[in-house]
Protein backbone atom coordinates (compact mmCIF):
# COMPACT_ATOMS: atom_id res chain seq x y z
CA UNK A 1 0.00 0.00 0.00
CA UNK A 2 2.84 2.27 0.44
CA UNK A 3 5.53 1.36 -2.42
CA UNK A 4 4.06 3.70 -4.96
CA UNK A 5 4.39 6.90 -3.85
CA UNK A 6 7.51 6.23 -1.76
CA UNK A 7 9.14 5.08 -4.72
CA UNK A 8 8.24 7.78 -7.01
CA UNK A 9 9.64 10.26 -4.45
CA UNK A 10 13.07 8.12 -4.91
CA UNK A 11 12.91 8.33 -8.64
CA UNK A 12 12.40 4.29 -8.59
CA UNK A 13 10.25 2.30 -11.04
CA UNK A 14 8.70 -0.61 -9.47
CA UNK A 15 7.96 -4.29 -11.23
CA UNK A 16 5.48 -5.96 -9.82
CA UNK A 17 5.96 -10.15 -9.33
CA UNK A 18 3.32 -12.20 -7.85
CA UNK A 19 4.19 -15.36 -6.72
CA UNK A 20 2.89 -18.15 -3.89
CA UNK A 21 3.76 -18.55 -0.32
CA UNK A 22 1.94 -21.56 -0.03
CA UNK A 23 4.60 -23.72 -1.84
CA UNK A 24 6.93 -21.79 0.30
CA UNK A 25 5.39 -22.61 3.78
CA UNK A 26 5.40 -26.23 2.58
CA UNK A 27 8.87 -26.52 2.04
CA UNK A 28 9.16 -25.59 5.89
CA UNK A 29 7.12 -28.52 7.29
CA UNK A 30 3.94 -25.76 7.30
CA UNK A 31 0.49 -26.28 6.39
CA UNK A 32 -0.72 -23.27 7.21
CA UNK A 33 0.85 -19.36 7.90
CA UNK A 34 3.27 -19.46 10.45
CA UNK A 35 0.76 -17.12 12.22
CA UNK A 36 -1.40 -20.17 13.03
CA UNK A 37 1.32 -22.11 13.85
CA UNK A 38 3.00 -20.50 16.43
CA UNK A 39 0.46 -18.46 18.69
CA UNK A 40 2.38 -16.04 20.91
CA UNK A 41 4.08 -14.86 17.37
CA UNK A 42 1.04 -14.67 15.30
CA UNK A 43 -0.94 -12.84 18.45
CA UNK A 44 1.97 -10.52 17.78
CA UNK A 45 1.43 -9.95 14.13
CA UNK A 46 -1.87 -9.39 14.48
CA UNK A 47 -1.61 -6.32 17.06
CA UNK A 48 1.70 -5.54 14.71
CA UNK A 49 -0.24 -4.84 11.61
CA UNK A 50 -3.32 -3.14 13.66
CA UNK A 51 -0.67 -0.83 14.97
CA UNK A 52 0.62 -0.30 12.07
CA UNK A 53 -2.52 0.36 10.11
CA UNK A 54 -2.99 3.10 12.49
CA UNK A 55 0.37 4.63 12.00
CA UNK A 56 0.37 4.51 8.24
CA UNK A 57 -3.53 5.66 8.00
CA UNK A 58 -4.14 2.68 6.30
CA UNK A 59 -7.66 0.62 6.89
CA UNK A 60 -7.84 -2.08 8.56
CA UNK A 61 -9.83 -4.89 9.90
CA UNK A 62 -9.04 -8.72 11.05
CA UNK A 63 -9.96 -11.04 8.67
CA UNK A 64 -12.17 -13.42 9.99
CA UNK A 65 -10.71 -16.63 8.09
CA UNK A 66 -6.88 -16.53 7.67
CA UNK A 67 -4.76 -17.19 5.22
CA UNK A 68 -7.09 -17.10 2.78
CA UNK A 69 -6.81 -18.49 -0.72
CA UNK A 70 -5.03 -16.13 -3.05
CA UNK A 71 -4.17 -18.34 -5.73
CA UNK A 72 -7.22 -16.99 -8.43
CA UNK A 73 -5.56 -13.45 -7.41
CA UNK A 74 -2.02 -14.04 -7.68
CA UNK A 75 -3.06 -16.06 -11.24
CA UNK A 76 -4.93 -12.60 -12.43
CA UNK A 77 -1.83 -10.30 -10.81
CA UNK A 78 0.39 -12.39 -13.41
CA UNK A 79 -1.82 -12.52 -16.05
CA UNK A 80 -1.84 -9.11 -16.43
CA UNK A 81 1.48 -8.08 -16.55
CA UNK A 82 1.11 -5.55 -19.26
CA UNK A 83 -2.08 -3.72 -17.68
CA UNK A 84 -1.71 -0.27 -16.42
CA UNK A 85 -4.63 -1.79 -13.44
CA UNK A 86 -2.52 -4.09 -12.57
CA UNK A 87 -1.42 -2.65 -9.39
CA UNK A 88 -4.73 -1.10 -8.00
CA UNK A 89 -6.07 -4.77 -9.09
CA UNK A 90 -3.39 -6.06 -6.36
CA UNK A 91 -4.23 -3.19 -3.95
CA UNK A 92 -8.16 -3.82 -4.53
CA UNK A 93 -7.28 -7.53 -3.13
CA UNK A 94 -5.49 -7.00 -0.05
CA UNK A 95 -8.18 -4.23 0.77
CA UNK A 96 -10.52 -6.83 0.25
CA UNK A 97 -9.07 -9.42 2.19
CA UNK A 98 -7.65 -7.32 5.30
CA UNK A 99 -10.04 -4.35 5.38
CA UNK A 100 -13.51 -5.61 3.84
CA UNK A 101 -12.90 -8.96 5.42
CA UNK A 102 -14.15 -10.36 1.98
CA UNK A 103 -13.14 -14.05 0.85
CA UNK A 104 -10.89 -13.47 -2.08
CA UNK A 105 -10.72 -16.82 -2.81
CA UNK A 106 -14.34 -15.92 -4.43
CA UNK A 107 -13.93 -15.50 -7.95
CA UNK A 108 -16.86 -13.46 -7.62
CA UNK A 109 -15.07 -11.00 -5.58
CA UNK A 110 -12.26 -11.45 -8.28
CA UNK A 111 -14.83 -10.58 -9.94
CA UNK A 112 -16.45 -7.71 -8.88
CA UNK A 113 -12.92 -5.81 -8.21
CA UNK A 114 -12.27 -6.07 -11.63
CA UNK A 115 -15.96 -4.75 -12.47
CA UNK A 116 -15.20 -1.57 -9.97
CA UNK A 117 -11.62 -1.29 -12.36
CA UNK A 118 -13.95 -0.81 -15.01
CA UNK A 119 -12.84 -4.20 -16.68
CA UNK A 120 -13.92 -7.07 -18.71
CA UNK A 121 -13.71 -9.69 -16.30
CA UNK A 122 -14.70 -12.32 -18.23
CA UNK A 123 -11.63 -12.73 -20.68
CA UNK A 124 -8.92 -11.68 -17.44
CA UNK A 125 -10.65 -14.66 -15.67
CA UNK A 126 -9.98 -16.79 -18.32
CA UNK A 127 -6.59 -16.13 -18.85
CA UNK A 128 -5.84 -16.22 -15.45
CA UNK A 129 -6.92 -19.64 -15.44
CA UNK A 130 -5.12 -20.61 -18.82
CA UNK A 131 -2.69 -24.06 -18.14
CA UNK A 132 0.20 -21.06 -19.64
CA UNK A 133 -0.42 -19.09 -17.33
CA UNK A 134 -1.00 -21.72 -14.19
CA UNK A 135 2.50 -23.24 -14.88
CA UNK A 136 3.81 -19.15 -15.25
CA UNK A 137 2.79 -18.49 -11.42
CA UNK A 138 5.03 -22.28 -10.96
CA UNK A 139 7.85 -21.01 -12.45
CA UNK A 140 7.24 -17.33 -11.05
CA UNK A 141 7.07 -19.00 -7.10
CA UNK A 142 9.99 -21.48 -7.95
CA UNK A 143 11.71 -18.16 -9.49
CA UNK A 144 11.34 -16.25 -5.65
CA UNK A 145 12.35 -19.37 -4.29
CA UNK A 146 15.80 -19.76 -5.79
CA UNK A 147 16.59 -16.00 -5.15
CA UNK A 148 15.95 -16.77 -1.58
CA UNK A 149 12.75 -15.51 -1.05
CA UNK A 150 10.83 -16.70 1.77
CA UNK A 151 7.70 -14.72 2.87
CA UNK A 152 5.90 -11.73 1.10
CA UNK A 153 6.62 -8.57 0.43
CA UNK A 154 9.90 -9.56 -0.68
CA UNK A 155 11.46 -6.38 -2.18
CA UNK A 156 14.63 -7.21 -4.76
CA UNK A 157 16.71 -4.18 -5.34
CA UNK A 158 19.80 -4.65 -7.01
CA UNK A 159 19.80 -8.30 -6.30
CA UNK A 160 19.77 -7.52 -2.56
CA UNK A 161 16.49 -9.06 -1.02
CA UNK A 162 14.71 -6.80 1.26
CA UNK A 163 11.46 -8.37 3.39
CA UNK A 164 8.95 -6.63 5.16
CA UNK A 165 7.27 -3.20 4.88
CA UNK A 166 9.33 -2.26 7.48
CA UNK A 167 12.27 -2.60 5.39
CA UNK A 168 10.74 -0.69 2.46
CA UNK A 169 12.31 2.58 2.82
CA UNK A 170 16.06 0.46 3.07
CA UNK A 171 15.14 -1.31 0.20
CA UNK A 172 14.45 1.70 -2.14
CA UNK A 173 17.37 3.61 -0.13
CA UNK A 174 19.90 0.69 -1.53
CA UNK A 175 18.84 1.85 -5.12
CA UNK A 176 19.80 5.66 -4.12
CA UNK A 177 23.04 4.76 -2.53
CA UNK A 178 23.61 1.99 -5.59
CA UNK A 179 23.54 5.34 -8.27
CA UNK A 180 25.69 7.45 -5.78
CA UNK A 181 28.65 4.88 -5.96
CA UNK A 182 28.29 4.65 -10.24
CA UNK A 183 28.57 8.79 -9.62
CA UNK B 1 23.10 -0.98 21.02
CA UNK B 2 20.73 1.74 19.82
CA UNK B 3 17.77 2.26 22.67
CA UNK B 4 19.68 4.32 25.59
CA UNK B 5 20.23 6.98 23.56
CA UNK B 6 17.10 7.45 21.76
CA UNK B 7 15.21 6.56 25.42
CA UNK B 8 17.14 9.32 26.97
CA UNK B 9 16.10 12.00 24.17
CA UNK B 10 12.44 10.74 24.48
CA UNK B 11 12.75 10.91 28.02
CA UNK B 12 11.80 7.41 28.22
CA UNK B 13 13.28 5.22 31.10
CA UNK B 14 14.66 1.57 30.11
CA UNK B 15 14.42 -1.43 32.77
CA UNK B 16 16.30 -4.46 31.35
CA UNK B 17 14.62 -7.60 31.69
CA UNK B 18 16.88 -10.34 31.21
CA UNK B 19 15.29 -14.03 30.29
CA UNK B 20 16.22 -17.21 27.75
CA UNK B 21 15.16 -17.49 24.24
CA UNK B 22 15.90 -21.25 24.49
CA UNK B 23 13.22 -22.41 26.65
CA UNK B 24 10.90 -20.25 24.33
CA UNK B 25 12.43 -21.75 21.03
CA UNK B 26 11.87 -25.79 22.48
CA UNK B 27 8.07 -24.58 23.20
CA UNK B 28 8.12 -24.19 19.65
CA UNK B 29 9.37 -27.27 19.40
CA UNK B 30 13.23 -26.22 18.01
CA UNK B 31 16.25 -27.50 19.68
CA UNK B 32 18.36 -24.09 18.17
CA UNK B 33 17.62 -20.53 16.33
CA UNK B 34 15.25 -20.90 13.66
CA UNK B 35 17.76 -19.05 11.79
CA UNK B 36 19.58 -22.36 11.34
CA UNK B 37 16.27 -24.83 11.08
CA UNK B 38 15.10 -22.30 8.21
CA UNK B 39 17.61 -21.69 5.82
CA UNK B 40 16.53 -19.19 3.46
CA UNK B 41 15.39 -16.68 6.40
CA UNK B 42 18.36 -17.60 8.14
CA UNK B 43 20.61 -16.43 5.84
CA UNK B 44 18.26 -13.58 5.04
CA UNK B 45 18.99 -12.36 8.89
CA UNK B 46 22.68 -12.70 8.60
CA UNK B 47 22.63 -10.27 5.59
CA UNK B 48 20.23 -8.07 6.81
CA UNK B 49 21.89 -7.87 10.52
CA UNK B 50 25.44 -6.58 8.15
CA UNK B 51 23.30 -4.61 6.45
CA UNK B 52 21.64 -2.58 9.52
CA UNK B 53 24.96 -2.49 11.05
CA UNK B 54 26.39 -0.96 8.73
CA UNK B 55 23.62 1.87 8.56
CA UNK B 56 23.54 2.45 12.94
CA UNK B 57 27.43 2.31 12.25
CA UNK B 58 27.87 -0.69 14.91
CA UNK B 59 30.38 -3.29 14.95
CA UNK B 60 29.65 -6.06 13.32
CA UNK B 61 31.18 -9.82 12.63
CA UNK B 62 29.28 -12.93 12.23
CA UNK B 63 29.90 -15.12 14.63
CA UNK B 64 31.83 -18.18 14.02
CA UNK B 65 29.25 -20.60 16.04
CA UNK B 66 25.65 -19.93 16.38
CA UNK B 67 23.40 -19.37 18.72
CA UNK B 68 26.05 -19.37 21.75
CA UNK B 69 24.81 -20.29 25.00
CA UNK B 70 24.30 -17.10 26.88
CA UNK B 71 22.95 -18.54 30.10
CA UNK B 72 25.72 -17.14 32.07
CA UNK B 73 25.74 -14.01 30.59
CA UNK B 74 22.04 -13.86 31.23
CA UNK B 75 22.12 -14.81 34.70
CA UNK B 76 25.23 -11.71 35.54
CA UNK B 77 23.03 -9.81 33.78
CA UNK B 78 19.84 -10.98 36.28
CA UNK B 79 21.90 -10.51 39.24
CA UNK B 80 23.40 -7.41 38.72
CA UNK B 81 19.95 -5.81 38.96
CA UNK B 82 20.60 -2.80 40.52
CA UNK B 83 24.23 -1.98 39.59
CA UNK B 84 25.06 0.57 37.17
CA UNK B 85 27.21 -1.10 35.23
CA UNK B 86 24.59 -3.78 33.91
CA UNK B 87 23.47 -1.95 30.41
CA UNK B 88 27.33 -1.78 29.94
CA UNK B 89 27.75 -5.63 30.72
CA UNK B 90 25.16 -6.48 28.52
CA UNK B 91 26.00 -4.77 25.28
CA UNK B 92 29.49 -6.01 25.96
CA UNK B 93 28.35 -9.52 26.02
CA UNK B 94 26.80 -8.56 22.09
CA UNK B 95 29.87 -6.77 21.16
CA UNK B 96 31.90 -10.00 22.21
CA UNK B 97 29.59 -12.57 20.28
CA UNK B 98 28.55 -10.23 17.55
CA UNK B 99 31.74 -8.16 16.67
CA UNK B 100 34.51 -9.93 18.66
CA UNK B 101 33.60 -13.47 17.84
CA UNK B 102 34.23 -14.40 21.20
CA UNK B 103 32.46 -17.38 23.30
CA UNK B 104 30.35 -15.98 25.04
CA UNK B 105 29.43 -19.39 27.06
CA UNK B 106 32.88 -19.15 28.11
CA UNK B 107 33.20 -18.23 31.91
CA UNK B 108 36.65 -16.80 30.84
CA UNK B 109 34.74 -14.39 28.46
CA UNK B 110 32.74 -13.20 31.05
CA UNK B 111 35.19 -12.38 33.77
CA UNK B 112 37.35 -10.79 31.25
CA UNK B 113 34.09 -8.46 30.45
CA UNK B 114 33.52 -8.27 34.31
CA UNK B 115 36.90 -6.93 34.66
CA UNK B 116 37.17 -4.66 31.23
CA UNK B 117 34.49 -2.74 34.08
CA UNK B 118 36.70 -2.46 36.87
CA UNK B 119 34.39 -5.28 38.64
CA UNK B 120 35.48 -7.73 40.69
CA UNK B 121 34.24 -11.16 39.18
CA UNK B 122 34.32 -13.47 41.71
CA UNK B 123 31.41 -12.20 44.00
CA UNK B 124 29.49 -11.40 40.91
CA UNK B 125 29.85 -14.78 39.45
CA UNK B 126 28.88 -16.49 42.81
CA UNK B 127 25.33 -14.92 42.77
CA UNK B 128 24.98 -15.41 38.92
CA UNK B 129 25.27 -19.32 39.66
CA UNK B 130 23.35 -19.15 43.02
CA UNK B 131 20.44 -21.81 43.40
CA UNK B 132 18.68 -18.53 44.40
CA UNK B 133 19.62 -16.39 40.97
CA UNK B 134 19.00 -19.14 38.37
CA UNK B 135 15.70 -19.98 40.02
CA UNK B 136 14.97 -15.79 39.17
CA UNK B 137 16.13 -16.57 35.81
CA UNK B 138 13.90 -19.58 35.04
CA UNK B 139 10.60 -17.34 36.46
CA UNK B 140 11.94 -13.97 34.48
CA UNK B 141 11.58 -16.24 31.41
CA UNK B 142 8.05 -17.92 32.35
CA UNK B 143 7.22 -13.68 32.96
CA UNK B 144 8.27 -13.01 28.98
CA UNK B 145 6.24 -16.15 27.94
CA UNK B 146 3.21 -14.88 30.06
CA UNK B 147 3.14 -11.57 28.40
CA UNK B 148 3.21 -12.75 25.22
CA UNK B 149 6.85 -12.52 23.67
CA UNK B 150 8.50 -14.86 21.50
CA UNK B 151 11.36 -13.76 20.68
CA UNK B 152 14.24 -10.93 21.56
CA UNK B 153 15.18 -7.92 21.71
CA UNK B 154 11.16 -7.25 23.07
CA UNK B 155 10.10 -3.73 24.63
CA UNK B 156 7.22 -3.68 26.72
CA UNK B 157 5.71 -0.27 26.58
CA UNK B 158 2.78 0.29 28.85
CA UNK B 159 1.26 -3.16 28.33
CA UNK B 160 2.39 -3.10 23.90
CA UNK B 161 4.85 -5.71 23.30
CA UNK B 162 7.08 -4.58 20.57
CA UNK B 163 9.32 -7.04 19.02
CA UNK B 164 12.41 -6.46 17.39
CA UNK B 165 15.46 -3.40 16.78
CA UNK B 166 12.85 -2.43 13.85
CA UNK B 167 9.68 -1.70 16.59
CA UNK B 168 12.67 0.49 18.44
CA UNK B 169 11.39 3.89 17.90
CA UNK B 170 7.29 2.68 17.39
CA UNK B 171 7.80 1.59 21.34
CA UNK B 172 9.35 4.60 22.27
CA UNK B 173 6.58 6.37 20.44
CA UNK B 174 4.02 4.44 22.06
CA UNK B 175 5.23 6.31 25.44
CA UNK B 176 5.06 9.62 23.85
CA UNK B 177 1.50 9.59 22.61
CA UNK B 178 0.17 8.01 25.73
CA UNK B 179 1.88 10.97 27.73
CA UNK B 180 -0.52 13.37 25.45
CA UNK B 181 -3.67 11.17 25.80
CA UNK B 182 -2.81 11.72 29.62
CA UNK B 183 -2.74 15.08 28.86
Amino acid sequence: MRIEGLASSAGVEIEWRPFLLGPIFKSHGWDTSPFNIYEAKGSYMWRDIERLSAKYGIPYRKPSVFPRNGVLASRVALASESCEWRSRFSKLVFTANFAEDRDISDEAVIVSILESLGEEPGSIIRSALSDENKGKLRLATEDAIGRGIFGAPSFVADGEIFWGNDRLEDALDWYGNRRERAG
